[in-house]
């Protein structure tokens, strides 16, 4: 992925590390599984948050980026999503507006979508 | 409220125009309701979006503003809620990382909270 003009990542990657499925620490093991997955992918950057707030839906992940729509992203296992996880970035940080098309989405984040919200300039702010 | 150094404001208060209650078009209404009720407002930006994609819970809004955490809302109506929408929106743009206290948020921010999201940079790029 090449990155943004502004040297911004084309993809932050925001992985909740404080989802639990009863006292399993699921989003925190989810992170590590995508730090190792993603070790020398450029253009997608990891980081780690502490709550989306949408703690009825472990685990959930954003994406973002300078200019693009946020997506936050939920029902996602370690066990089943990181290939769809990392597919899934990679198209957004593709997507000048973040705005992936349906068809190109894996099933996990056309079912898995908590919210979305569209960058705070009108025009994408990096044109 | 006095708006932030670069200019932008210190909150935008995005709604949905798109949620809908059955066939009614409640996201538009409550828009035109806010629309009115913030009339000579300074420090809050309110802008009509096409759809939060949480369309379960309407009404939704989302609070945005650089370097500062966003939030998605729902379960809100034109009804019962412009009064609490304009001041979370009021509490959120005097808050320089968006975070709100909870004893500060009207009850409908409490409980209607869809998600939440990081500002960018780790740190407040307004500082």
């Amino acid at each position: 992925m090449t990155p943004t003009r502004d040297s911004s990542p084309a993809a932050t990657l925001l992985v909740c590390v404080t989802c639990k499925s009863g006292e399993e620490q699921v989003g925190a093991r989810l992170f590590a599984a995508l730090e190792r997955r993603l070790t020398g992918e450029s253009g997608i950057a990891l980081r780690p948050v502490e709550c989306l707030s949408a703690c009825k839906r472990p685990c959930t992940i954003a994406l973002a980026a300078p200019g693009k729509w946020s997506y936050v992203v939920g029902d996602l296992t370690r066990e089943a999503h990181v290939e769809d996880i990392v597919i899934a970035a990679r198209r957004f940080a593709a997507a000048a507006d973040g705005l992936v098309p349906w068809r190109d989405r894996p099933i996990a984040f056309r079912k898995g979508v908590v919210s979305r919200t569209p960058p705070l300039s009108p025009t994408n702010r990096l044109a």
